[in-house]
Order: structure tokens, then C-alpha cells, then sequence
């Protein structure tokens, strides 16, 4: 792992520069720009766990290519143990940054490449694997961070990708040559973009034989000639400053994982970049396994976050004085029931793993579908827990510039204290930590990231097995069945 | 009517100059600050209705004090057809503002005092009633907005107002004279209080024996000597300037009611401003009344705030092409039943209402916590369903900045268009609407105005009639009844 | 009203003689039958609250048609005040009961059927009004029981009644007559069908052209020739028979209406008898009307049952010792807030009622939806609740015969008993009431009477004004509305 | 294994001849009385599967006492994989019996037992391991099948064992003599006891320093002296008999488990069948660890249940010509997902287990409390569900008589029919397994079988690690942890 530390992480960010806008105006370096810098400390938190005694074992992996010592972000999972020591792994993530730590989008990417390249390799006699690993192995050894890149505009959704009107809605192949292609498109909600070093480029859909063009995979370097990068408004990102601390709730961090539009304005892709050029017939395999792996992730990073709100709330209601009322322990008992609700099926989803035929590992597809399914719903309903128990204080707290006045300071310091030996200013702390968790971008995070709710349930229905269960019923009340 | 139209009574602002700070400044003039104005043009609203031949019928009301025509936010409920006619009048407002335009607190807080010193008065022989229609009539003939004052600090909550540290965390006399008294500390959450004119304080709790000094009402200039008003941070406060139009959300109307703490350091209230000074007895029905009346609003002005939510995101599917989906379809019924359910409680505890011994009509107490209790769960699921509906991008949008600017702006205006014929511009601005209207702020004053859950539940045990419950119970198995 | 009383109810029945079969027997006595026997005495306690002078406000109208007293079961509805007293009468009637006392079914065709009628004269020029007013006053003087006849078995779903393999799937006529017509087909789930007097036919849903033969009502006696009447299976009905009381749960009263087959066997109807034939535009409306009264009255009368559950648990946790625990208390707070949540819709839709052409008021129809599909799952939650708290032992305990026993009697009493002072029998009759309450028969009338509950949310979909909020929000935002 | 499939095990009951009470007489032969042959059926099962070369792998084990083949019911769980592989064995026995098969409360029993016996002897000296292996081998060898009896009666909870009036209602020691011990008391809701051959009586939960008579585990043979079962009413238990096959439902398997009182009337239990004696130390750990083991399941034998009620639900919509509407698909995917939800946290608790110093393993006692948590609502909502799109007529259906009347079966055939080409017995059968399956019993048991529900929540808060969870929250906001 060339890239050792956060600090190397960080630097190497420095070295790199992106085109990226976000206000209108260039950001010239995100790991100091106060939009962009607290994801970055996030992304970071992924580099120093590496390094980190009590983490180490979860952080790092051996590399199956090389045998070297590898992030496991950057691994593909050998076995059942690989998935679940992922899954604690984005939970303590969770917990250290209370928010997205963007690595695992590309480390999905990577694993639901590698497996499908390998089938269209067998299938269709093609030779992207050795590409892939290639690209792969350096991305290892370099320790870089990849981006997941799958979310097209779309458009009008009525419509599908062939149909659209501007044909630019869904990333595709404006010009193949001999060296490579050259691409057109963006890829939107992309979480972590402005501070990865490469992007790896999918389709977000199924394709059908019209769309060839749109069935492609590749790797861009973050960099590349053509290459723009919009930065998206965060709920209260205008809070974010040198100076204002406290009034942003996550001081170090940001509320979510930092999500840009990248654009490709005819962007050239070398060809040993390019795993994927038209096998339409294996786009639904890859999106589906992408989007398995990362449904996955949802109940242990957000179970990560909601340790941290469930924390949060319980020191507030102490410092409230209302921590033992009875129906606020059951409201936090709610809580840890909901959160552990959704850990169970990232357990569960990795523990019932199965191997590829390349010999990667996948999640149970349905688990990983179920566990979203229910972060869609389980963190709104902690959420409004958490603002339940927080108090309306939390929506109505004047700004650190009104208790830091020289004229009313003393009003605020008086006026929000709680029990007696527990600064104000720590009463304020915890309740902007809850106001910056429980509303507007967080949410919508954990509603959409990983595919909207109605994704899952498409899945759920059609790996439901009804003609099983129905034969299960018919068994029991001795109706013939057919075929049997 | 003194004051005529919303223009009057933003005049009327402009000439009073209470001491706000925001930010750690003071703020001059309320109605021209960007963080005050959308606050102040939502009440206006309440003035303008009164001229408007569609909804004078609801905005106005016949003073029994005067005979004269009144602002129904003036008003002292004579019979049922005002109490649904409140009903009716609130969820218009908040279908015209989406937002909360405040005047039902005072309002609420006019009706609790008027029914109550009637009884104080009956049982001591006091003359707050002659003092309040005093006060009250130069109200209505003035047009005074009036912000209802109950919730105080409380500080350590596990302790009573007379068992705090600090005095000063309920709202107290500190000193009793001839011709009045002088009062000190602090009601926070204050909706309105920046733009209104008069200060109407009230208990925040039933007091006991031993609390007298803060068995309190009296009213109080915004802009009296001693008055210090601090305007709380908001969800995207800071997105809010001059020019920033469209990422504010409701380019008008602000996010909820602008709540403000309101520090009463030791003013001066004359004789005829106290309608209450230490009828301990008499505090628990005041604050009941007064929650009663607030908790049955809840289910009016919110179904106004979310059939504008409901139309955002319904015109949202169709700009993307998604509207006919059937799981859309389903998600928009939902919120329309959820939203009509709320209406049914405040409509209900209307049509139940009942005279108080004054004259003064009281909705059903059971009907109207329970419609509150609704509020603080509906809201958030309402909320989850429009955010399901918009998708990710209500959290990963670009700024305005970005789509004007000329060297991205052609990449945000292609990459988040729909439906040919819609400009992106309008995609942008519902997208921006329903993120202000389903994120933090918005979500916390449902789940907290007008009293926390708990609050609503201690009621609904203690009116439940389980004796009686229990009663049907025996008579349909047979088994005797004790005392029957 | 003739029939004077609930003896005079049930004598009544006892001369007539309809053909009703029940487990492959005939009944030759409803009133004595111990499966019939029990929904008898329900219907009887409608008669009964009429000479009640607690109740005989609400239990009894003024008839438009004669200015006599009548049941309100038999009354159509003048003015608001009319609605309202129903949903007052029902809950009482569910908390007397426990039970559905099958009336209301009636009286909603009653209503629907004048208010279409009137409308259907005005348009084709037929004389259906007056041949209903003359039926209908003869309903009033001799205060006969009516059961509303909707419901058609249906066949295949996916086809419409014009399209069914086997024309019977919907009731339909299969000869005219100069002095009448003749009709075959059948209606299923008839609540109280077995011991009305009169079955009053509707078709089931909007018919089109094609159906003519099916857009029919008419008013056919129970026992007219050619009818049959097959008594449907309850939960637990084996448990009834004239010495097991405790077992049955709710010893006088049955478990929902009774429900019945109705079939139609070439019936004669006489012309006098018939009040629509053919008027398929009009089929809409009526169905639609009958379903918005009819899904009105679930927030009582179930109300009114959930009372006595409510009392019942409640008890039972007295007797049980665990009454005062916090999560007691707020479940029993849950019961009531679900409870009086329903409720509120019934007076809501009721307080918004509006005149019919004809005079005859109608509910809200929007409420009344909301009203239902809360219903369907509310219900269901309260049961949940109720089983919660009154233990596992509602579903293990030993039978009557058990507790009665001279050999095991010692033990049942011993091993069943709770706090000191209550008797065994009662905690154990107690627990037969909740589970004959919370299981089977009872949840499923709750999800399917009055509607399914995607009948109900069809119709709110269409009745939810999309457009008007689609413009509210365009408004908001300064987005041109077309054709304003 | 001595009995070596069904058929041996229901003969091994014909040779015991317990004391056995139902609807106040003896049952003779329990694997012939239509009451509790079901039951018999269905514990047979597990018997069978041991035999089933596609189940052989999850029904048997190899003994760590013997090394011999046994069955699994009988095993202590070695490793994780032994515990996944009992999850798995639950889910398939749900599935093919649609009901409770009892022996996994014995199996829980003995791991329980096996650990913390384990622990006593270490701490206290005690050789209750050696006893309890001996008889473990014994019922290992012989494959009997044990029913872990936990559940006291309790008569007053608001008091403790040591408290109550009656000594009795907790099972205690009531004579010690040199070789073996004298028990009073009761077990209620006893799964499988009237057909268990052996009874291992646990303490129902922790016990103090008084209640030494009280913390007890020791093994009794059902048909031992002074030992008398009473079996319980389930729903509609009435409509079993030896002919009515169609209306029970389930024709070959019961509602539930079949659950009975067992009374010790002065028992005798020699010595070597005594595991614990007094040693209340120990009593907490014994409840929880087999409190936990007994959650684990729920998420499997439930699932497997309502895999075939989901597989019923949707016959019945294909029968009906619904199964295409989208709401229909909807609701049929909610199903699968809950389910998948539960069986989540039995995978996940399994996948978490953890070696108890006796080598036995543990599940994740949090993720075991939280999958039976989730039963105790999802259970309900799946029933509610399954209720919906069945449609009302399983509450209202003719009777099977009704069916083959020769005078009215024509009618329940005709106006009960589906789509063409399905019999009407295939649908009324399906209906009345939904019928059985949603109602009543059923329910009940999912709501308190392992534990009521409040049970579940103390444990997730108790494990909740707030403390933890506080320092998290405070180390991301910078407040100084004490003793860190």
C-alpha cells in the first residue's frame, strides 16, 4: 500500500487536479475547501484504520493477486469471513465519522466487476479479467480510492436509455478506435468523486441489443482531460466555514458522503481501461451484483451512524434530566431495536455467501435487498426517535455567534443549561450532532443510496420463489401439483 | 380593523423596534432582514385573507365584545361553526404559504385566558376578566398579532420550577409594586415573536402551591424596555440572502414559524396587562385549554403545508416520467390518506365542541391530542413518502450558482432535465420545495409545537375513561360492577 | 314502529320461515339456533335502545316522509345533525354488543338508494322515488330489519360481470314481466341476512353498457320463494351450544354479523318492488354512495367494540398485577389514541356532510374512505396490543369443562388465579372475551366489510384534487399555471 | 437413535401413558384424539426428516458425548455451524408443517442446561455435568424428545416468587431427602409436553437469595407419579374431529403446538435427575441463555410457516384472477420481505455466536432478542396482509357440510367458484389455511412463545451499550470522556 495513512491519502489529493465546481466557482483543493474537506476526513478514516492495532484485521486484507498486504477496500472478498469482516468494518467506520465514508461504493464496483468480467470472459472469449486485474493490482498496490460510477440522469424515465431524446442522458460510446473509446454522458449522486483518484464507470441498468453503446464498463482517472465534477449542496453546507464549529453539528465531518455530478465531455478511455464494450447480456448481472454488495453495506455503516445518534440522544436526555423517564428508555430501546434490526441482515446476507464462478464472493441477494428495503424506513423512524427525545430545542437553538456574543451570550448560556455540571456549550454540541443526523440530506441518503426503495422490492418479488411456496401450501392440503 | 391588509401590517412592524439579534447581531428591521422577512410575509398572509371575497367568511368573525368586524385571529369562539371555521381558515393559510404563519398561538392563547380568569374570577373574586376584554378589544380593534408565550427553559427537567438551581428558568415575579409587578426569565421556541406586537405570557406547566410567583399571565409589548428576543437558527438558514432564489426552497415563506427565545429580564407589567398572579389552582386548565386549541390546529394548517407537498411531488413524477407508475400512484395515496386523517381529528374535535362556563367554546380535548399525537408520527412518514417519491437528487442538486454559471451551466441544465417541455429550471425548483418542506426544521415542529408526544399521550390515558371501559366490559360477561 | 321492542324483534322472526341452512342442516328457528341465536339478540339491542331513555335520542328520528317516530335505522338523513347522531348511536351499540349489530348495512342502502333514485327520475322520468317512499314508509311503521344486498360472488375477477363464464357470478335479471321481472344470481357475506325481514338488492359496482341486465335494485323478502340462505363459519362457532358459556367469549353476543350466502333462485320481484332496471349510469353512484355511509360507520361501531377491548385488557392487567407498569400504560394509550383516531374520521365525514339533490345528506366521502382504510388496520394493531398485554394465556387456556371438573378443577382454579380477591372465572372469562375479540372472524369484517381496502384507496387517489395541489405548488413557486 | 423415524416415535407415545386432561376428560392415546393427534404429526416430523436424504444433514449431528449419529434436537451446538444448520432444520420443518413441532424448546432446554451446569459445578463444586450428561446420552441414544418447561403461573405479578400468597405459583422444592427431591407447582403453556416423554423443569426467571426452594432444573418422565397434563383450547379446535377435514385448515397439523399445563402434585425426582439445586446465582443465566436460544428460532419456524402462507395467498390470488394487480403484487412482496427480515436475525445470531466456557456454543443474545421482537409485529402484519388479499369470503365461507349437501352444495359450489378450471374445494381449502394460519391461536403464540415482547425489550436495552455509544458521540464532538 503505497498510500499509508490519511495524511498520504490526503497529500496525494493535493497532487491531483480535478476539475470540480460547487457554488459556481472552482474548488482548487478539497482537502482545504470547507465544502469538500470533511469528506475527505472521512474517506481518510479509511486509510488510518490500516494502521490502527485495534482495527487492522478489518481494515486490511491480502490480496489475492499479489499476496501483499492490501485495504480492503480494494480487495475482492475470497470468502463467507472476507463479507462479514467488510460488514464490521463499515459498522466501526460508521461509528468514528457518523457519516459516509464514500470508499465502498468503488470497492462494490470492484467486486461485481471482477466476478462478471470473468463470465463474459468464459462466455464471449474476451480478455478483460487480465485487463481488470492489472488495473486492480495497481490500485491495490497504490492504495487508491475508486469511485463507483453507475448512476446515469435518465431523463425522462418513461423512456429507456435508446429512447431518450438527447441520447447523452446514459454514458455511451460516441467513437471507438483502435487504442480505446471515447465517451459521453454523466453519472450522477456520485458519493466521494471530487476526492477519489479513479473512476470506475458502469452501467446503471440493464441493457437490451439496442443499447450497446450503453453497455460499458471502464476505468478514468478522476483527472482526465473532459472530465467535470459538479458538487452538490448538502442540507446547512452553508454553515460550513473556518470559524462556525459548532452550528454544523459534525465538525469534523459531513453529513453525508459528498455526492457530484461527473460529467464526460467526450472523454478518451485507453483500452486497456475498458472491461466492458457492448456484452448487453451481462449489464443486468453486473448492476444486480453491484447493487447486492452495497444494499449490503447499508446495515452496517448506517448502523455505524445510528450508534452514534442513539449515543447522542441518551447524553442529551441526561443532560435534560429526563434520561430515566420511562417512556425515553423505550424510545432508545427502539432505537437499538431498529438499528440491530438492520445489522442482522448485513450479517445475515454475508453469512449465507456464496462464490462466483471466478471465485469472488457474492452476498445472499435477497438479504441485501431486504437490509435496504428497511434502512429506507428504519432511519426516518430513528430519526424522528431521536427528535422526539432531542426536544424542539434542536430546531429553534440560536447560532454559536449569539453565545459567543458580548451582548446576549449570557442569556443563551443561561437560558439552554441543563442538569448542573454540564456545560451549555456541550447541551449545544450534542444537539446540532442530532439536528445535522436526523434531517434533510442524511435522510435522503438512506433512502436513495443503493437504489430507491421500489429497486428492492422489485427484487424481493422476483427472487420471492411464490411457485415454491405455492407448492408448499398445495402439499399441505394434498392439491395436486403439476409436474410433480 | 385598524390594521387593513398585510401591507399595514408590515408598516406596523417597521414602527416598532424590539431589541432581535440573529447570528450575533441585532436585527433592525424584521420585515427587510432575509432571515425574517419570509416569516413576516406568512403572517401577512393572515392579514391579506381578511380582504379576500374567497376567505373573508373564515378570515373574519363578529367581535362579541363589540359587534364589530374582527380578524378571527381575535376572535373568542362563540359556537361550533367557529371552531371549524378556524379549522377551515388554517389549512388555506397553509396551503398559501406552506409554511407555519404563526397567529394561532396568540389566538390560542386569547381563547385559554378568556375561559379561564372567567372561572379565576367566579372563584376569587378577582377582575382579570374586565382587564382582559380591555385588552383584548383594543386587539381586535387595533388587529395586534400576539405571540403566545408558554414554554420556559425548564433546565433540569428531572426538577420542578421551584426546585431549579436558577429561578429564572420559569418565567416569575420577581417583584410585586402598587401599580404592577416586574417579571423575569425566559419562554423559548417563541413562534412569531419577532413580528408580532404583543406578548401574551402564560405557565408553562400546572405549578403547585409552592410555585406562586409563576402562576403568571400578563401581556407584554414585544418591543417593552427589558425584552430580549434571539431568532434560532433554521434547516438552510444561510441560503437565504437577496439574490439566492431558488435553493431556499419557498422563495417567500420561510421553513417554519421563525422561533425565537424571548429573555424577560426584569420588565415592568402594569396592573391591567395581569390577568393571572398566583391562582396556582387555576394553572393546569389554563395550560390545557390553551394546548387543547393548539394540538386540534395541528391537523389544519399541516394538511394545508402537505397538500402542497402532495402537488410538489406529484408534479415531480411527472416531469420525470414516472407518475403513472402504480407503486407511485400508491405512495401519493398514501399521503393524501395520512394527510385526510390528520384533517378528520381537527374537524372532529371542532364539530365535539363544547361551551366552557364563560361562554367561550373548547374543542374535544381527546379528539384534539389525538390529532396532535398524529401529527408528530405523519408528518415524518409523509416526509419519507415525498422524499421516496423525488429521489436522490433532491440531496445531490447543485446550487443555483451552478446552473447560471456559464462555464458548467449548460452540464446542470442538461443533466437534470425530464419530460420534453418542462424546463429544468422548474424540476429544480419543486425538487428544491419539497427538500425544504420534508427536511429538519419542518419535521421538528411537528413533532414538538404545541407539546412533545409524551405530553399528548398523558392526556389520552388520563381522558381514555378506562372505569368506564371496564364497566362495559363486566356488563357483557355478567360480572358485577361494584357500586352498581 | 310495530315492532316495539327487541322481544317483539325476535318474535317477529319467529313467524317468518326463510330456507337457512347452516353445516348442511336446516335452521328452523334463528332466534333459538345456537349459531344464529347470538346475532338475533344484537340486532334486537337496536330495537331495544329505542325505548331506552338514556339513548332514545339518538336510537330514533323523526320520519320526512310521515312526521311519525321511527328507528333511526330506517330514517333517511335531513342534516348534519343526522349523521352525526348515527355515529354516536353505533359506538354506543358497539359498546353494548361488542359486536356488529347489523343494521347499519340497511339503512346505508336505504339512504343511497333514495338520494340515486331521485336522481335517476329526474333524469330518465321514471317513478322510482315514489315507489321506494311507499316501501320505505311501510319499513318505517312496522320497523322491519333490511339487509343491504351489494356484495356479488364475482367469479373470475379479471373479467367483468358481462364477461363471466357463468352469468350468475353477478345477480342479474333473467325475465320481465309486466308485473315484474325475475332474478337469479347471489349475494355473499349478507351481515344480519338471516333474521332481516327484507333484502334490499344492489348491484355490486359500477356497470357498463353491456351489463344492463345487471343494474338493478329491488326489494325482495327474506323468505320470498326461491330464496336460500346459507349461514357462514366463525371462529370458533363449534364452542357454541346451550351450556358452554364461558368458552364462547361473548356469551349473549356473536362473534361479527353473522354472514350469509343470499342465492337467488329465479326469484319473482313484483313491479311495485322494483327501484332501478337498466340505468347503468346511475350504478356508479349508488355503489358509491352505500360504500361512503357504510365506511362512515366503521370509526363507531368498531369504536364502540374497541371500548370494551380496551376495558377488558385493562381489567385483566388489574387482575394480572401488572397494571401500573409503564409499558402498560402506554400500550393501553395506544389502544385509545388508535381508537379515538377512527373515530374521529366518523364525526369528521359526518360534520362535512352535504344535501343530495334529493334532500337526503351524504357524508364526505374523502373522511369516510379515510375513515375505513384506517379500519383495515387499525384493528389489527389494537388486537396486537390487547394480545400483548393480556398474555399468552388467552391462546393455552383449559376449557370450561376443565375448570369445572372434579378431578383437574382444583388446578385450573389454582394455577389461573391473579391478584387476591377475584375470582379465577372471572380473570379466565375476561380472557375468552379478548381472544374471541382479537382473532379470526372479528379482524377479518374489520379488513373486509364496507369495502376492501384498495376500494378505498382508489378512491382516494381519484377524490384526492392532484391538480389543485399541483397548482398550489406551482404557485408557491412562481411557476405559470395553465389556463389562468 | 433408537427411534428411528415417525412412525417409532408415535408408537413410543402409545406405550406411556401420562395423565392427560382435555375439555375435562382423559385423553387415552394422544396420537389418536383428533385434539392432539395433529400435534403428534407434527413433532413426528422431525423424527422423519432425520431419515430424508435431502434433510439428513441439518436434522442429525454427531454426538461430542459419543460420537454416535443423533438427532439434532438432541445436540449441544459446537460450533457456528451448528447453530446456522438449526436455523436452517426450523425454516424446512415451518415449511412442511405450517405449524409448531415443539421439540426445539427441549433442545434449547439442554444447551442451556449443558453451559451453565458447566459453570456452577466450576464455581460451586457441584458434579451436575456428569448427571446431565449421563441422561443427555440417554436421551441422545434413545432420541426422546424433552419439553424445556420454564413458564410459572405466577398468580400476582406485581410480586416475586418468595411473595406470593400461594407458594405454589412458582415450581419449588418441597422436601429434599437423601436421594432425590419432592416438587410442587405448575409449568403452563407447555409446546409438545402431552406428547414429550421427558420434562426438564427450568426456573422461569431469576431468582434472589429467598427463592432458594425455587432455583431448580431437574429432568421428570411425563408419565411420573403426581404429574397431570391439561390441554389447552386452541381456535376452532371444536372442528376437529375424524371426518371434517377441509374446515380445520390444516388437516394433518394443529393451529399451534399443542400447549398444556403440566401440575407437580408432590413429584418425586431422584437424584441423578437433579441439575440444579439452590443455586439462584445461576437462575438469570439459565432463563437468558435459553431465553435466547428459544428467540433465535423464531426468526426460522415462523418463517417457514409463513412461507407457506404466502405461498397460499398467492394460489388463492391466481384462483381468483387478482394476482397481476399491482397492489396485489405489492402486498405479496411486504409479505416476503418481512419474513426475510426475521429469518435475517436468526442467520445473523447464529453467524455471531460465541463458545460458553463449557464449549457450547451461544447465539448473539441481542440479535436473538431483537429477531423474536420483530416476530411479535411482523407475525401480526404479515396475518394482516394475508387477510387483505385473501379477501373476506374466509370469514363468512360455508361450512364443508354446506358444501356436500345434496340440497345447497350446488350453490357453495357455484358461487364460490374461480377461474375456470380450478375446483372450488381447491380454493375453499386454501382458504380455510389462511383462515387457520391468520388467526387467533397462531397469532398469539408468535406474540409470547419465548418471551412477551416487553421480555425482549429489556434485554436490548440492558445490551444497548449506551455508555459506549455516549463516548462515541462524544469523541466526534470533541467532549472529553472521563477516565479516558
Amino acid at each position: 500500500m503505497k498510500l499509508k495513512n490519511g495524511a498520504e491519502y490526503i497529500e496525494s489529493l493535493r497532487q491531483s487536479h480535478p476539475l470540480i465546481y460547487y457554488k459556481g466557482k472552482r474548488i482548487e483543493d478539497v482537502t482545504r475547501h470547507p465544502a469538500t474537506a470533511p469528506h475527505v476526513r472521512a474517506a481518510a478514516m479509511t486509510y488510518a484504520l490500516a494502521n490502527d492495532n485495534d482495527y487492522k484485521d478489518l481494515a486490511t486484507a491480502t490480496s489475492h493477486l499479489t499476496g501483499r498486504t492490501i485495504s480492503r477496500f480494494t480487495h475482492v472478498h475470497r470468502n463467507i469471513e472476507d463479507l462479514i469482516k467488510k460488514i464490521k468494518l463499515l459498522r466501526v467506520l460508521g461509528q468514528k465519522t457518523a457519516t459516509c465514508f464514500q470508499r465502498c461504493v468503488g470497492h462494490d464496483g470492484i467486486n461485481a466487476t471482477y466476478s462478471v468480467v470473468y463470465e463474459i470472459d468464459q462466455k464471449h472469449g474476451t480478455d478483460y479479467l487480465q485487463r481488470f486485474k492489472k488495473w486492480l493490482t495497481w490500485i491495490q498496490d497504490e492504495n487508491l480510492m475508486v469511485v463507483g460510477a453507475m448512476t446515469d440522469p435518465k431523463g425522462d424515465r418513461s423512456k429507456s436509455a435508446a429512447d431518450q431524446l438527447d441520447p447523452d442522458q446514459y454514458v455511451h460510446v460516441v467513437e471507438r478506435r483502435g487504442d480505446g473509446m471515447v465517451i459521453r454522458g454523466a453519472k450522477i449522486h456520485m458519493t466521494g468523486a471530487v476526492n477519489s483518484h479513479e473512476i470506475l464507470v458502469m452501467p446503471t441498468s440493464a441493457m437490451d441489443e439496442r443499447s450497446r453503446d450503453y453497455a460499458l464498463v471502464c476505468a478514468i482517472p478522476v483527472n482526465a482531460p473532459g472530465v467535470t465534477l459538479i458538487f452538490g449542496r448538502q442540507a446547512n453546507d452553508d454553515r460550513r466555514d473556518n470559524r462556525e464549529r459548532i452550528d454544523v453539528g459534525k465538525p469534523s465531518f459531513g453529513a453525508v458522503g459528498g455526492e457530484a455530478v461527473i460529467a464526460f465531455e467526450d472523454v478518451f478511455v485507453p483500452k486497456e481501461r475498458v472491461f466492458m464494450d457492448g456484452e448487453t447480456d451481462f449489464t443486468g448481472a453486473l448492476v444486480y451484483r453491484f447493487a447486492a454488495h452495497h444494499r449490503a453495506n447499508y446495515g452496517a455503516c448506517k448502523t455505524g451512524l445510528m450508534d452514534v445518534l442513539t449515543g447522542a440522544v441518551s447524553y442529551l436526555t441526561q443532560i435534560q434530566g429526563t434520561a430515566k423517564a420511562s417512556h425515553v428508555r423505550d424510545k432508545v430501546t427502539e432505537m437499538i431495536h431498529l438499528c440491530e434490526t438492520l445489522y442482522s441482515s448485513s450479517i445475515a446476507c454475508s453469512a449465507e455467501g456464496w462464490p462466483t464462478p471466478s471465485g469472488a464472493y457474492m452476498v445472499d441477494t435477497m438479504l441485501a435487498n431486504v437490509c435496504k428495503q428497511n434502512v429506507t424506513r428504519f432511519h426516518f423512524e430513528i430519526a424522528r426517535l431521536a427528535v422526539d427525545l432531542a426536544g424542539g430545542f434542536i430546531a429553534t437553538l440560536p447560532s454559536q455567534y449569539d453565545l459567543e456574543s458580548e451582548e446576549i451570550g449570557h442569556l443563551v448560556e443561561k437560558y439552554f443549561s441543563g442538569v448542573k455540571g454540564v456545560p451549555t456549550k456541550h447541551r449545544i454540541k450534542i444537539a446540532r450532532l442530532i439536528e445535522a443526523m436526523t434531517g434533510g440530506t442524511a435522510l435522503v441518503e438512506s433512502m436513495h443510496g443503493a437504489g430507491s426503495p421500489q429497486a428492492q422490492r422489485v427484487m424481493i418479488f422476483r427472487e420471492g420463489q411464490l411457485d415454491k411456496k405455492i407448492r408448499l401450501a398445495k402439499a399441505l392440503l394434498g392439491i395436486p401439483v403439476k409436474g410433480k
